[in-house]
């Protein structure tokens, strides 16, 4: 049996809309528009218990999960949402022990989200280039319990030629243009490994699938998630009135090997050859058809033995 | 590198509906509409390779996640799809060592997904009555690997007087008649527990939910994930015109406690009775009209301290 | 060249959600957040034109078209959206020269929608119990210019013995308890006329898929509408972040004759004993319990002549 | 009371997906997987009468309606569907009396609906280049009963100098490239008039889009439609388990002037020219490449008068 402590972390649930997560501290209260509780008053009750405001209202001390300390995050940011991580993790099948790359670490939600499910024994390792987002996501990631199983580095994959990691069972990518990254993280990515890229907009999608055949990848799946709220009531059941919205799309895909099996000891040297015989035909192939305008991008690929 | 040997588990992944999973098998071949191909050549390949069939098309050799057995396991039964699946795992915040419970089997596709996840430290508590499916889940769990997380029971929770487990972090509900078993889980599940009910009507969403506020739930959702393909090439991107319909609804709520505190030394005991009288009301209730039983059969609780 | 002059309608068009539908009079001013603007500064325009407000906003003097006229009654009251108007007109086949039967007029939207589209050789025949809202139905109506093609009843069909008219192509049914009425619109509408009611819960839909079933109503059939809007924008095309929620559902019949054929002569005079009988029997068991009045009360019918 | 006579139009209707429409022949039979129908049998009875085939199935006796129609063209072209079709009338307001402009008949279905609701006192304008397809719309709009109220004209309205019909209330566009047309339209739709069109990809949406905001057109909206089934049931509600996919996106739009007036002697002169140079400036720009066409090539306005 769970009993809250003076530093406890508790989530004070009133309704989806009204709820504080914070860690109790003995002498403080919470004061909200429906009422003020005192922390103290929350000490040494079950998890699960509720306490009623000085306005009469019944607020739930409940213990927080990781979604809880997602959606707190949500606010003043751009967060992925549950319903995306979920399909993320389920997709792409990350489970306790694997490796992964995060380019675009952000407010740090889909990091700790992550690290929850691949600790104890598996690693986030999360790149960005803003040092303010880092120090909030690092924030965050402490926040919901999961530092340890977490590396930021201050790196940006796009023009860095190093490759602090290698062999990630998976890779997520939330930047602006996901495309730029493939050719990098194709070379970070275990072979079959997995590629989910956050995509707000249909032009993305597009423009990143193009990257993904590029480089090898199969098994391209672009979806969209839509979440609906159902009022579950005698006799009156029905969709929620209030609506939601958009969030993202999300494009998911594994690496492959598209060439010929060559001896490992020869490997290299025709691998540079066969990269840049088919750069060049896809140059000229691009340099007739539209694809130039939207990948622009020119990658130009050294070895495709990753 | 992961290099396939002979009983390495490879997922022939031609496109998103012609896909086969087995373990290599060094004398066999995969007999396909579109070609043979022979298992002793993909031995020594990297995980990612392709072969090509007999007739010249290209099969990619990929790793198994867990998404590729839940999906296999779909052939024949009515599966939760990863779409859902993942959803239960970020609301719920299911994440390694936490302890599940989960009533209704079935083929086991959603047993393995939630052991993956709470590995190594966490367990999956897995019951069910029909013995034919417990034997095709227990399959179905060694295949996906997650055997040593998973402990199967034959009980039926829905009359059993017996609790064999307690203190639950999530409990994941897979019957035709959730609201029978709310009490039973209530005692199962630790304070601020998490519930999650596969509910495939609207009617059971409405049962279900008048039977969560009853037992003193809170938080309590009910939702329907719609997950649309998106078609995204070059100057025609669109969404799929084939439809994907509806699964189920998801029912999820958290434990809380209603009711006065009592002094935890009476609080036991008091508890161990009322389990056993609501047991034999509701059964009662049951066996002479259901819908009365639930929109009626108001409870009088004299403890909430379970 | 349609000109604007005084008294013309007109929908002042900032955007979706900043219209104003007014009828110009030349002496009056139109004050807004977005700034200013005379009415006579619309005198004399074209249709399509646009003025600047003093805050340098532009204003487009838009032709009204019947949907500005339903979204301008959506102010205060509950209407039925242009998505779900249009799928009852496109999938009832409503057109020119139909008569429809309207019950439960409400502020008049969908009586002005249906009489738009059946004018000017066709009729709507709409029933309300409610004298205000008639009132607010009947300007509603007038504004939108199809007052002639509608007549008003106050009456309630739900217990009238009369039956004002009959051989409708179209019974369109807004009301709490759409089953209550079935057996009425039975006999005012033709054979193989058609039922569109609007059905905001589910469980409406379940009670009056029910009624219908027991009426002799084929080709049965509930829906929802979601309309998604898209922002498309140049390299940035994306649904809309804002969601569109739940209105109502809706459900579809035709009037079929299950039975064997009677002789016209006595059809009648049974036809008028049933309606009371089962008015009688279908109040008096919902009197003791709704649930059991509409699934179990088994009404045997001697003709199904109407 | 409707009897059904030789040569009557009759839908026989088995479910959704049986069902059949044709005109009673007395001496011809139906034969179905369900069994078989003489028409002489359906003769003499009412709409709505059912017939037993010689395999004990009931097959209802319907009068067609548009939506029937529409749903017998389906078969083997694309159409626009129920759920589309009602929108864009609701939408775009159309009525009894309007004149409306179409470009790209196709097979006739939409043309049909149209003609539907503006008749009697108003007209549909069609457009196109196949003659084998215009053959086929002739026949379907025939069949449709609607024939009156339609001129099809053969006629490419992408490069013509023609403008064959002016002051239209609603223009309907269903072409591959909808942007080409755009000034076109413009100078064939009456001030605040209305256009949709008709475009399964979002690329369309984004390039007719930016077409429009360049032709001077406000209330720009894109939306597209969902329609799902709901298998209401007794104490078995739910969403149907068949999905039904995307089928097109909509494109709406309301003519405008954002330039400043023009003497109206003048205009007139102005328009012409500028309609001139203006047709050859995008036919040339298609000629070389149609995505700058659209995207970049800034058309200088001098006169927005038409």
């Amino acid at each position: 049996m769970a009993i809250i402590k003076n530093k406890s972390p508790v989530l004070f649930f009133y309704n989806n809309s009204k709820k504080w997560l914070m860690n109790i501290s003995k002498k403080e209260s919470l004061h909200t528009h429906i009422g003020v509780l005192k922390h103290a008053d929350a000490i040494g009750k079950e998890y699960g218990s509720r306490l009623m405001t000085n306005k009469d209202k019944y607020v739930y001390l409940l213990e927080p999960t990781m979604y809880d300390y997602i959606m707190k995050i949500q606010h003043g940011t751009q967060i992925v949402y549950p319903k995306d991580l979920g399909y993320i993790a389920a997709r792409a099948g990350i489970q306790d022990g694997q490796k992964i790359l995060e380019i675009g670490t952000g407010s740090g939600s889909m990091t700790s989200f992550v690290a929850s499910i691949v600790k104890p024994r598996g690693h986030v390792y999360t790149f960005d280039v803003d040092e303010n987002f880092m120090k909030i996501a690092e924030k965050n990631i402490r926040k919901s319990g999961v530092s340890k199983y977490v590396t930021q580095h201050n790196l940006d994959l796009k023009t860095s030629k190093e490759t602090p990691v290698t062999d990630m069972d998976v890779a997520l990518i939330d930047l602006g243009d996901p495309w730029i990254v493939i050719p990098k993280v194709r070379q970070m990515l275990k072979g079959s490994g997995s590629i989910f890229a956050i995509c707000p907009t249909m032009n993305q999608l597009e423009k990143l699938t193009m990257a993904l055949v590029e480089n090898e990848f199969t098994d391209i799946e672009s979806t969209e998630h839509i979440i609906r709220t159902i009022e579950a009531r005698e006799g009156k059941t029905r969709h929620s009135f209030q609506g939601i919205g958009h969030t993202t799309y999300l494009c998911f895909a594994r690496k492959a090997f598209f060439g010929r099996t060559v001896k490992s000891t020869k490997a290299k040297a025709t691998t540079k050859a066969k990269a840049t015989t088919k750069a060049k035909a896809t140059t000229k192939a691009k340099a007739t058809t539209k694809a130039k305008a939207t990948t622009k991008a020119k990658i130009t690929k050294k070895s495709t033995k990753n």
